[in-house]
């Protein structure tokens, strides 16, 4: 394991970006949302949104009679439910987003891993589990290009959890997953923070309040202590590796604070790093 | 009027582009969609293609029970069946045509015109006939920077029939009135064929042979002594102003000539000019 100081190159002239990803619990929530929108919107300097897919595909599942294929209690994603989760998160959400922000002055550009084949991608192999059209990302493929000419063009890109496997397929794809390795590739260019908001004010210690600050030794010993929370360990691992490979910070927090801590400079979530 | 050879400029220095639109027949159809694929990932130079939307739209609003609203014969884009054309022209039916190019080594980019506001749009006005979400396009406000800044750094543009209201809604919007407004505001860069693709071969004259070439003189007398159909009309008219305003040819043709006009120069359909 490499240390993070050693690893982490420092841009000094690369420019501040902020990749954001927020989750379905965000996008099924009328008023939530407006709110993330609002904040986003005001957010300084470059920026890049990447969103989960929410509760709108089982719905519209439902309604149309697909039933979630299930194995081993792990949602397999067939032909049917691809085609639910290419027009929910690629169309429906992706574009609900890009007008609502358009409409707030921001430049939004809506787009999937298979657009100009930003996230390459290929489909997970069927063993042990075969997941379906489910997509493993290519991490040393990725180049970054076609998204920093876009934020060098005053764009904000807004990603869906999509690829495809380069055989004319879209694939479901994980949103954190994304969210790190877009935050890796673009940060040869720029000073990356990966910011992750989800429901609650950060990462908690056993008090349950905010731990401010996680390094990788830290982690070590809230891990050995027992305190971090199994759910948190793989978005925590992620935020290192996203790290040892130039990340300049992770921060996992409440949407709330984003403001905050992108204008200001204030953080009320977990510092990673 | 305008005589087109006095509005027509010439762009000697400008590149080739040719702008395609593809209508809902060759979207529903499986063997036909692959059959243009082949081609229009053949096809040499710079390329944007404008999609229609096709029957799926239809048959997932019958599948979740959401009934056309008509008024006057006229279809009606009510709440629900926005989010329909959004899901379906947006995300299934864009992101389809993205992967399938991007297997064939073509580095497509899905967008609507809500995408970096590339299509300027507003709500059509709800008198005399309130047709709901249905955008009509600010031409006067298309500049093409960003579809040339993609076109120029080797992508394909893969338009949707959506465009947005600038308040946070996607409008329903003509693919034809994409493709010509989309021709226009490139042309002052480019050197820009706007190509229409239908199921006959071209215009057809009285003995149902394609006319090779309609200018503007002949095009006032096949109307006048009523050869050309009343369906063609308004796509001629359309033609016409789109080389008034610095298209410089507009051919209306069988998807399966594409290959033998753009890469060959031989044209079997008619050409407007």
């Amino acid at each position: 394991m490499n240390n993070t100081t050693e690893t982490s190159p420092s841009l000094e002239g690369g420019e501040a970006l902020n990749i954001i990803k927020v989750g379905g619990n965000i996008i099924d929530n009328e008023e939530k949302l407006t709110s993330f929108l609002d904040d986003f919107s005001k957010l300084k300097g470059l920026k890049v949104l990447i969103h989960g897919g929410g509760k709108v595909a089982t719905e519209i599942s439902k309604g149309l009679g697909i039933e979630a294929q299930m194995v081993d209690g792990r949602r397999i994603t067939d032909a049917e439910t691809l085609k639910i989760v290419t027009m929910v998160y690629g169309g429906l959400i992706n574009k609900r987003l890009v007008a609502q922000l358009q409409a707030r002055n921001n430049n939004a550009i809506g787009l999937t891993g298979a657009d100009a084949n930003i996230i390459p991608a290929h489909k997970r192999p069927a063993n042990p589990i075969d997941f379906g059209f489910v997509g493993d990302v290519e991490k040393e493929k990725m180049d970054g290009k076609t998204l920093a000419l876009l934020l060098e063009n005053g764009m904000v890109p807004i990603l869906a959890p999509l690829t495809h496997d380069q055989q004319g397929n879209m694939l479901n794809t994980n949103a954190d997953t994304i969210a790190s390795t877009v935050a890796v590739s673009l940060s040869k260019k720029f000073n990356v923070n990966l910011i992750y908001c989800f429901e609650k004010e950060g990462v908690l210690n056993a008090e349950d309040n905010v731990i401010g600050e996680i390094t990788k030794s830290y982690f070590a010993k809230l891990k050995e202590e027992g305190v971090v929370v199994a759910g948190m360990i793989p978005k925590l691992d992620n935020a290192f590796e996203a790290i040892n490979q130039g990340v300049k910070a992770v921060y996992i927090m409440h949407a709330d604070g984003l403001l905050n801590l992108i204008n200001e400079g204030i953080s009320t979530g977990t510092l990673i790093k």
